[in-house]
């Protein structure tokens, strides 16, 4: 078996030093770009999307904003309206520029944008050359959070460009070079003991501050799906009359299903009665052995619910992530190359789609936001989301953790979102 | 320390046989329209709101589908378009006139609408006569379910009405007789232990579907407000600028701050620099010592976050509300007076105001919605809400239980909804 | 051939007295609302539809602003909130209650609105008393145009709970008594020969200040529909496929199509494969000899360009129907009464329904709208609205003239709007 | 006095030969976008406005379908997606993309629209030449209709990228070359006696459909402003509390001010208490000598209305602009210089602004647009619209005429749209 969407940053083994790790992820950034013509750069295609060249400035005035300005004594903007420009939610670090307004901005050019980033770039190695390395210099944790930050990111600028290309009617192709056969394995499950378990981040390394503290939970008895649900799959719910049950669907699910009148995941189109996926090659036919990926929360919950099964929560799901030998065979290079199984049996954690849990994304026992601007990163979004696990295709490598909490709207779909199935271990699954 | 808002339905004991509640149930539900005028039955002041009319009826269609239908052999519809008017979400239960034209319906009458009524409550009680008050039958449960519904559309009444008094510039007063004063007690807290408890309902009465099935859930070492918070104490999070500190609030709590221009809880007017509150009274000065009321969860979680608190879980409050002898003090007459302290010290759990909880509204380990359609009745509006817990002024006070799950959107105000405090017990709390 | 559509006010002849005038025209109002139970006094079914107690409310308003306020030294207002809540548009009169909220408010009641009028009615009388019919008395203009401005919302108010009613799936029926049939005569053509007229009003008695100045006109050869489009005509109009042929569309009216999904006249409905209506007096199947009411302009337009015609300028109208003998055969009375053929075959010019005329409705020459809130009568409504002229079936016959100009935008369809077509002279017609 | 707003196509004096011509007016298209960055042709920052490369591509589908399909027999599309996407509002001419989403395109890229136009141009010279400039040719008269529809849309090209500049906090200048001092005439009025004149084109050149047919109007005795009205006695108006005045608007042209905060004209923005204007040359100082521009039509009749007169009917303004000299000193090269006064006075007809008249949009008389999707060109629009008069510093001057109808909706105000006042003779005015 395959990964199904084996598209992903090439990056080489992580670098040691702050210079390498900051030159190496800027430069990912920018390879992403390079299929793209100037004008590619420039388009919003919805509200969620931001332009390409947006994401390009705005990872840099993060390091501008939160580096450069206190720890760079000299530092001086290129430009002061692209804080203005370039702040995306940090209500404490000033003014922003309105969000449904990016895509309007022709200017600063894309040529403009790239010339920020030199020199971002040049002023962020002198201040990484005071550091030194020392972890515990007080520039590094926020250096350290920005490459992070960079490459989320880097997710997001394959996603958004994803979007921008199905929205227009030429369907242009992003890589048509990436796509790859692959086969689903038989699913199996792997059972989980009921009782109380340690849950979060509880390391020595980065992670973001929404993943602790670390923590106890009681963790039911269940069973997790060894594999992800499959387009092949999710075309036999949709042919059972998925999307015309109302009784299958949250409310909210069914409204949402009705108002936009969903047929069928985003980015499936139905061709002389057989179906076609938009993929970052371009329009093709639908990979029935592909993870089924670009489903909403509701689309995920109604599908399990067909199954007569459920969603994981986040802490089964990460139970049994950690029980795996995930460090070992996971790096950068290897999401290109087909998963082995792991310990359990369990396939696809990381590296194809962010997985839908059934846990809303609330703060952690004991979770407090940080003051300041970047206690904005993720505590201010804790309402009204659904926490997601694992790593998609677009994911870097080293960006993936088991403790780590993506989080989404119920109804968003343009991220690369699937389905691993759970039921409770005494539930009718045969 | 009196009830702050002490509103209720002064019901009798409750009576043991079917026929003798289903009666107090219907009349009690009456019995609130008595200070009504014809035209106040009509309208819908929102979209969240219904007519008091449409409750009226819907009720009764609720008993004539689930009750009628099925069990009465002889039943005719008085009116065959009631089933299509009437009908609030039962998708399986056939169309639904639209809600957000509920109140544009002049027809049928307020007096078609008692008419209808008795029309339903004479066949109900041939139906009861038929189950001789045997809990096995097959229509006892739904007639069970029906007289909860119908309480729980007696709160909604109430406060729907209140919503349509409040968007009248005349400011029509619902009872003005039942304004009371109060001395708030000084806070306390009650300290709980960590450990992993049994959640959920596990008795033999009554509770719905979604308070169960009991299970295990790990709770942490926390301490919860011996009483509800005051409106003086929120006017003091107003006067320090709440609702101007972007960094209080959450990303969409901020968003609809911005969006719906909020200053205040719903019902206050600043009236010439004084704070003045819309109750079913009428118009006010602001009691500063009744519970904050009317709170959306966005300001509730502000408001904490200003306290350097946090709101509690719901299995933190379920387990402390459980260790109190709610049952024993806890009858449908005692709302109306001052609330003894329980043996812990907690006051207020029943009867001022729901308190929001930090949980999401999602499932129970191994929660099954029943099939049919009164498998709509929770189960499908698990996303997107927040949990309540204790009850307000305007429940029934046989309607209340410790296990008992509210919940509403993040945004709701016009529900009795108010704030308990709780603080991780190791936390900065003085 | 009968009226179509012969609701009317039974008023008897014009008394020549204010006195009698002002209690005849407040009488008729009240006998518009016998029908009505208290609830339908209360709704707005859209923006456009006020509830029957605001015009209650507000056409009293009106008197007590302009008449009470300013020539009875003694006048107390019965509470003060009702100048907010019932003035409509007039910003130089002060603050206004939101109209799109007039529908929302359950108090004053309808017993209570009754009271105001009653309590206006008796000071107006008093006001009266001291005017002694003298016109040139500085209150006897304003009195006057308050009348008609109650004729108007006469008309309004049949207009607004046909609505309402529509709105409500049980179909009420306003007046169950007043359908007749009717028989169209075979079409003619009255001939309008080039030359420049005289149009506006230009005689003695009461008329709106934007029907004059009278002025003069070029005039074109053209030729006016002795009668007005039937509903059988229309029903042909979509048979052959009208809604969905856009080139016989302007565009604005196409996408008013799609954005409504209109397929058909306002108020007709499809049931097994033929047309209902729904009128005044219940649903009923299609009068295919009745003129077509309930169209917007676009739909008039549109009508016509398929029927290689066009709709008259108002001018061509004016002209026409001032060489009737309007005046002599129109009485209040008549309306109920088949409408002799007038000297040149015309017929149903008034009384039937509003003609939409191609005529945009601005300002004649020398039109200059008088200073104060008045001044906002007519004056301001001057642009994206066309001229209709004639008169309806809930036009006051005392009300109608040759030179009146009402007015509606494009896509307005609740009022009695229709078809009369005409041709250049040298045109294509048969 | 210059002219304020000097901006143009520099063009030659106008070619003889349809190759000449074409060849000019295409190329003249391509020289407007010099100033342009790639990414300046791809965004639409309102729903008005087109994007440049949209603009380039769509003329060209004109000619393609309207010329090359019915009269090149060898033609073949580059790409027959390009019918779709590039069609404006033809219905006739088949599906067509939705206009909202023209700004979300980012192929086909510029550099293939420029392919685009190349390949139409190289088949269109081929049809020229089989033309051999014979007017009677079957294709002359489209072809010269492609050549006034792509000069309509130079125009608009230039209105369309400066809003996109506006839109953009960074304030991009298009031409910082082009803004030119100026010194308003005091102003003078030219009577118009009363009576019937002949309105409408009457000659042998090109004329738009709705110019015609030729007809009788009265006119009324009334006199014409010299000049147009300047930004100084705009900004007069503003200070006067213009735009915080109810009583000076229309209703929807108030609620217009409400809706979107309106406090001046589009493009000015306060600056610490003094007046800026955004211009094609880049934000600036507030020119008080230069016509005011870019306000809708509601500004400009409240303007009138403060300033006690009124706005002109197009009637009005053609008599005028026939009885100057207009075609004598009006040519292509002439609008980048001082205006030369006319034989009464009259100055700035053609070259400034467009101007407001009181005249809704309708159809002359005897009007009928032609059948096909052609005559969707000018037919379809004819509601809720005002004609504009005369020509503004954006018209290709080749492409303005005396009896030009523009129109535009009463709150167009990204258009070069200005103020030229009137009054009735025998008014009030000194």
């Amino acid at each position: 078996m395959t990964s199904a969407a084996p598209f992903l940053i090439r990056s080489v083994e992580t670098p040691s030093s702050f210079a390498n790790r900051y030159a190496a992820v800027r430069a990912a950034t920018e390879r992403l770009c390079v299929p793209l013509h100037t004008e590619d750069y420039v388009v919003s295609s919805m509200p969620d999307v931001s332009p390409t060249k947006w994401h390009l400035a705005h990872t840099s005035w993060f390091f501008e904003t939160f580096v450069l300005a206190p720890f760079h004594l000299d530092y001086r903007a290129l430009n002061p309206k692209y804080a203005f420009l370039f702040n995306s939610y940090y209500v404490q670090a000033g003014e922003r520029h309105c969000r449904a307004q990016r895509g309007l901005l022709t200017r600063p050019t894309v040529a403009e944008v790239y010339a920020y980033r030199a020199h971002v770039d040049a002023h962020m190695q002198q201040v990484i050359a005071t550091i030194d390395d020392d972890p515990h210099h007080p520039a590094s944790a926020v250096l350290e959070l920005g490459l992070h930050h960079e490459q989320q990111h880097q997710e997001l600028l394959v996603t958004d460009i994803k979007h921008v290309f199905w929205t227009n009617p030429m369907r242009p192709a992003y890589r048509p070079d990436i796509r790859v056969a692959s086969t689903p394995a038989a699913q199996g499950w792997t059972v989980i003991d009921a009782g109380v378990r340690s849950i979060g981040y509880d390391g020595q390394g980065f992670h973001f501050d929404n993943e602790g503290p670390p923590h106890r939970e009681y963790v039911q008895h269940a069973a997790l799906a060894h594999r992800l649900t499959t387009n092949g799959e999710f075309a036999e719910f949709i042919a059972d009359g998925g999307y015309r049950r109302p009784e299958l669907w949250l409310s909210r699910g069914w409204a949402t299903v009705q108002e936009h009148a969903w047929r069928a995941p985003l980015y499936w189109e139905s061709v002389d009665d057989s179906w076609h996926e938009f993929t970052l090659a371009g329009a093709a036919t639908l990979d029935v052995h592909a993870p089924v990926t670009h489903v909403s929360y509701f689309e995920a919950d109604a599908f399990a619910r067909w199954a007569h099964m459920r969603l994981p929560t986040e802490a089964e799901w990460e139970v049994v992530a950690r029980t795996e030998p995930v460090a070992g065979r996971f790096s950068d290079a290897e999401l290109l190359h087909p998963h082995s199984e792991g310990a359990s049996g369990l396939q696809q954690l990381f590296g194809d789609v962010w997985q839908w849990t059934q846990s809303a994304y609330v703060a952690y026992p004991g979770y407090r936001a940080s003051d300041g601007a970047l206690g904005e990163y993720n505590g201010k979004w804790m309402s009204d989301q659904w926490v997601l696990r694992g790593a998609s295709c677009a994911t870097p490598a080293s960006h993936a953790r088991a403790t780590y909490r993506n989080f989404f709207p119920s109804d968003a779909r343009w991220q690369f979102t699937g389905i691993r199935l759970a039921h409770d271990a005494d539930g009718d699954f045969a």
